[in-house]
């Protein structure tokens, strides 16, 4: 173990057996292998898909921020649509050092408000700009029956559902190449019995049923992008979601990845209920995804609160209790997750404070200053977990051994560099040509 | 209304128009329409199922039971199997004078507790002797994960998924014609996560799906007694009954009825939660049958109890307030039920006190008296929702009209009597040649 690891988690062993390999790097120079001679491997990317929102990071990518700082009242910024380009760089910067994968917002109430004016092109710029920076990008979602049009509600049901799929069909088609990953359908477990209001998505889902409605949804994406890994996601981690699944794989309908929310804003799940909600899901042989996660650094959402947009507050606080309960929950959370071998993906839910319900959740406060959380999380995706650049002998027959994260590497000798990966856990051999 | 008719209840009207007719009856004697006289007109049974179980009869169906009455001490008589025959006929007069239906106990683990030796004769015995009565019997449950063979655990899995298909063929068409309506399954939602203890059908179940485990369990049914009426039956009124029963529905799988249980140990649902319920399983187009209801006449059980089974108490006192609100819940509840018109049967789950759990649940007290809830019942399913022989004039074409709860009704006149039913609401037209 490296020595900038932290405290002993009882996840660690696992993580060893699941996310790293042992491997055997074999050097050749002009064909003949670099035999003892030093080398220097260093990590340049992980397997595992440690995502966070991009949302913040639209404006930036789009030009539409000013170039000096606009500070409020008290120096204090606002939402980050205010905020300086130099302001949102530096979230960048932290973002893009910690993450490796973005999720980026279709809500279609809001990515196409006026019926046939879609905001493509801004997302299309956000989508390229993370692109740009070796980030791939996952859309979310494509149906949902919370922030959708509402003009599909002046529509016949029949012709929403037609709505419906040509959206998904433009936006997984539109897309294909840069986005290629699609939280196709979000809580279907409530769909057609949701009733806070009306909407246009809860019809059709009530009058078809689940799972012809997944199966119109899945159809659409497929359809347009054969090649995008398309998700199911839901909050629901009861038996229900469990029924969803069987019944969806049972109609024969192809999820490529299971999407499981964990919004803990009323406390952490801890270890034991998230890895017996993780094995209740990974029976079905799919990939899991934790598509959205939030650990609060203020105080906790009271448990009476059963729909978590009922609690509507005027300020919730970040404390230093709260930081410091985080930055543990933070780390116990994706120890456990990356002890599991069917959890691919992690996707935080927000950066920065003040997101989603006005929570502290994020690992940046509201005047963009790291919290404990952030520096706990790096620690593990850079410290712990990371290979840095180690300087290794070869032996005669030109191979150095090491143990390290599943992900991109690099190995440079004499001036020369070449890339390679370790994509299994267990033994690996890999061989490179300087 | 009829004058007997209690307190009005809002379901009232909705009652009216699913439950009864307006009925024209045309009387002829020797073909010749019966003008201008007297007939009375008697109900003689009711078209819904008005459910118990009647596992308390088997001791007596089978005459196991002594003549003389063996009191205990005080004058108490333990359970019905110590009890004197004229207690257990009392018992019977009481429950043949409300009840038209009943569910026997095929509990697996009960019924062949050593493999090879079913308790086929015993039920088949009870069943003739309901069915004498004029009673149609179900039989509860075919499989289940709770009291099941607990020899099962001796075999792999693929010899309990066919000892299970083998034995519901041998249930199903050993009492076809006698037993025709089953609870095929019984809690599929948390069959495979049961974790409470190990078990065959859990083991099974976990292995193969929920899907795949409804589908052999019906199909077998199915292929025994293709007349028989198959129901699902569960206990989880959440959204992933729902999404089990389409995912079942989508697979292909023919339910004939829904089955939906309500232990109201923890408390009266109330009318707008029971409706709120029937509507959400309502809308997949198959009758309801609410299959376990209890009310108890104690104190209610703490809400903080997640399974039932959980709560053991020394003893669980029927009180005088306790009987008094269980007497108003169960006219509440039936009028509900009955109010809506997908509810084709409801099946109270026990006549007598000290049934399941203990509780205080039944129509009568430990000493075989009867509680106010009994003559609440009585009174509703013999007394407004019946119509007793009513004298009646023909008018010149031989006919009478009146209105009149859907079951089967006698006619009598000149000392001949005739039968007629009353099948569907609204208006009705019927005739009999005396």
């Amino acid at each position: 173990m490296p020595s900038h690891a932290g405290p002993a988690h009882p996840a660690d062993p696992s993580i060893t057996e699941h996310r790293t390999a042992d491997a055997t790097l074999t050097v050749t120079v002009d064909g003949s292998p670099l035999a003892g001679q030093e080398v220097v491997v260093a990590q340049r990317g992980h397997k595992f898909l440690f995502g966070c929102i991009g949302f913040d990071f639209i404006p930036l990518a789009n030009g539409e921020l000013s170039a000096e700082e606009q500070a409020g009242p008290g120096g204090v910024t606002g939402s980050l649509g205010e905020a300086s380009a130099a302001q949102a760089e530096h979230l960048a910067e932290l973002w893009f050092d910690v993450f490796n994968f973005a999720t980026l917002p279709f809500y279609w109430g809001r990515f196409e408000t006026v019926r046939g004016r879609p905001d493509t092109e801004r997302l299309r710029k956000t989508a390229r700009w993370f692109a740009d920076r070796g980030v791939p990008v996952k859309g979310h979602p494509l149906a949902w029956h919370t922030v959708t049009a509402d003009w599909l509600m002046d529509l016949p049901n029949a012709e929403i559902a037609r709505e419906q799929a040509a959206r998904i069909r433009r936006e997984v088609g539109g897309f294909a190449g840069l986005v290629d990953m699609w939280d196709v359908i979000n809580e279907v477990v409530i769909m057609p019995i949701f009733d806070k209001y009306d909407n246009g998505i809860t019809r059709v889902c009530r009058e078809i049923g689940r799972i012809p409605m997944v199966r119109m949804v899945f159809d659409a994406a497929r359809e347009a992008n054969p090649n995008a890994t398309l998700l199911l996601n839901d909050f629901d981690m009861s038996a229900a979601y469990e029924c969803l699944i069987e019944g969806v794989l049972e109609a024969g309908i192809k999820i490529d990845a299971l999407g499981l929310q964990s919004h803990m804003h009323q406390g952490y799940w801890g270890e034991e209920r998230t890895l017996a909600t993780i094995d209740r899901f990974a029976r079905y042989g799919l990939p899991i995804h934790f598509t959205e996660t939030t650990l609060v650094s203020g105080h906790i959402m009271p448990a009476d609160i059963e729909d978590l947009n009922d609690y509507q507050i005027p300020e919730w606080p970040s404390t230093p209790e709260g930081e410091a309960r985080q930055a543990d929950e933070i780390v116990r959370h994706y120890k456990t997750l990356l002890s599991h071998p069917s959890v691919e993906a992690m996707t935080y839910w927000g950066m920065s404070d003040g997101g989603w319900l006005g929570a502290p959740g994020g690992f940046v406060r509201l005047d963009g200053t790291r919290k404990p959380s952030y520096d706990a999380l790096h620690s593990l995706v850079k410290g712990e977990w990371w290979l840095p650049p180690t300087t290794m002998a070869t032996d005669d027959q030109g191979r150095v051994r090491f143990n390290g994260f599943l992900g991109e590497y690099e190995v440079t000798a004499a001036g020369r560099t070449a890339a390679f990966r370790l994509d299994a856990p267990g033994e690996a051999a890999a061989a490179v040509a300087l």
